[in-house]
């Protein structure tokens, strides 16, 4: 259900993504269809939790997507949710699984994404966005609403959740995490893109405003707690994560948001390489992939789409110091095991695992 | 004399600066005149020491024309070389004196700094760069020879130099200071420029890699030299401090020099700051003007001219710690006295001069 009826601009997809006098407005309509334990009516958008039924696409360049897949991984869902990854860049039509055999994706045998997005809608007509749920039988994405995706594997999957999973979305914590999101989303998440694509000068310097109000509420947020909502790790902090693992690499330079880098920033650092070294969080990143991603695509701030070779990244291995506020980050729970060998990062992407 | 013969692209007026698949390379072909004790033929290109013949013209935005304001402030030459400052940005033909009351500065009555350079030579085919000595009275350029003019000021104006004033450029060091010199300014002032310009990956990463040799050669360098040359300020200095100045504000994000900010270079930082808070130096600075010039001038990189928000500066007027390196930086001299009101750098753009 829920195709959508006015195309407005995409984020993720190749194109204009600074319009001249305008700030900038992300296009938060998705198909908004759920996979649920009991669902019973695809037809209504109500899809049933099934071992095996789906594939998530996710590109690790991307920081929604980069949400999604944590959780899998956090939650041990890698078994019952298959994992396509396209490439790092994309032209205007669609992300491509470039990376893969052949250059198509080995399960859905297509080389576009686009083209699950078209087996759903045949005129889809927003952008082809990841983190994206496709039905592998039917070659047809079920949704692509990625706030919903990382709750829903933490709240519908339960049954095949791994031991040890961690409760990413706690009962108790639901309301408070709401507005914590809530803020994380416009203000941070969201609030660099508003920074990078200001169309006016005046639109940016709202949009920087904005975004170091809201980095300066997280410092102080994360000088007294461990993690966002307190002792253990829940959603949220997928949430902010990935987003400040993009910060030195992309965000500071390339969209502008350059107060400081996070690296300058005692709590919100040591909570990110806290983060970065707890198993299910660092070692999904790719930083080679996120340059790529944001200075090769994004043509219209950045033209000649060189690349960087900063910032030095080595220091995301070092003593965080965050144990001493208490806390852990499973809980009464586990870390995940390591990553499959079809999953890891490439080696020299990221310092986990050196070149 | 030194009319030159080619035009080839010059980084200082607006344009093309990034040549697709090309490095950049600065034309450093410059006019050569000198004005010394006893010049007694213009025509020849030896101009005499006369005070209140000439005036400097510099923009603050500039870092070759910084050093040249900086020198003469050291020197205490205020009085006897006036000062034109034309502003931050500058179309594809001059720098212009938009700064000034009526568009014009106040002594040449000239609107672009072109005038004096068609003054001298009608047809003058490069870059119409500061910094830029003129003749009052002709009102036609001297010299642009920059490297030339501060080691004049320091060598052939002494007559003039206040009491106190340091020796920047001394017998028994300028051998070194040579070699010295020329890898600062061809890895590191020019170096940075190498970067951002860029015309491929190819030539961006040559360049990085050349630039963070020669940063940790200076950061080795500078943990045991409270300055470059040992104990007291030189001309290697000044050449160095001016892009170090620029380094976070500027290179590091907008010519993507980012493997780390300068603030993460213990050394280098603490001799930043060092130099910052010595009058002369830091007193010079307009890092608004800065910002103004590369990233709204450079259209080709930064397409958008949004100037950014960042860094936060406060922290130029830390505590540097580098007193325990010995050395002073006037050893046997003096500072300069106060900044004359006439010359002092907006408020706001600067910590020194708060808002």
């Amino acid at each position: 259900m829920s195709q959508t009826s006015e195309a407005t601009t995409d984020y993720s997809t190749k194109g204009a993504y600074v319009h001249t006098g305008e700030e900038f407005n992300r296009d938060t309509h998705y198909i908004e269809d759920r996979i649920v334990r009991g669902g019973d009516n695809p037809n209504e958008g109500r899809w049933p939790v099934e071992p095996g039924r789906y594939r998530l696409v996710a590109a690790r360049a991307c920081p929604w997507a980069n949400r999604t897949i944590i959780v899998r991984r956090l939650l041990g869902l890698e078994d019952v949710i298959s994992l396509g990854m396209p490439g790092p860049t994309h032209d205007v039509r669609s992300w491509t699984f470039d990376l893969d055999d052949g250059g198509k994706d080995p399960v859905l045998g297509i080389e576009r994404l686009q083209e699950a997005y078209f087996k759903r809608f045949p005129n889809y007509p927003r952008g082809i966005t990841v983190p994206a749920i496709v039905e592998v039988a039917s070659g047809a994405v079920v949704t692509n609403n990625f706030p919903q995706i990382t709750l829903d594997f933490a709240t519908e999957w339960t049954e095949y959740h791994r031991e040890g999973a961690p409760d990413l979305y706690p009962e108790h914590l639901r309301e408070e995490m709401a507005a914590v999101n809530k803020r994380v989303f416009t203000e941070v998440n969201n609030g660099v893109y508003r920074c990078g694509f200001a169309g006016s000068q005046e639109a940016y310097d709202k949009a920087y405003d904005r975004l170091w109000t809201a980095m300066d509420w997280l410092e102080e947020r994360l000088s007294t707690r461990r993690y966002l909502m307190g002792d253990t790790i829940t959603e949220a902090d997928v949430r902010l994560f990935t987003t400040l693992a993009r910060f030195d690499p992309v965000y500071h330079g390339h969209f502008k948001c350059n107060r400081n880098k996070l690296a300058e920033m005692p709590a919100l650092w040591g909570y990110a390489r806290d983060l970065f070294q707890t198993p299910g969080f660092g070692d999904t990143i790719d930083f080679v992939q996120i340059k790529q991603h944001y200075y090769i695509v994004h043509e219209d701030i950045n033209p000649t789409q060189i690349v960087p070779q900063g910032p030095d990244l080595a220091s995301w291995l070092s003593d965080h110091g965050r144990e001493s506020l208490g806390g852990s980050p499973f809980g009464d729970g586990t870390a995940p095991g390591p990553v499959s060998e079809a999953e890891r990062v490439t080696a020299g992407h990221n310092p986990l695992y050196p070149a």
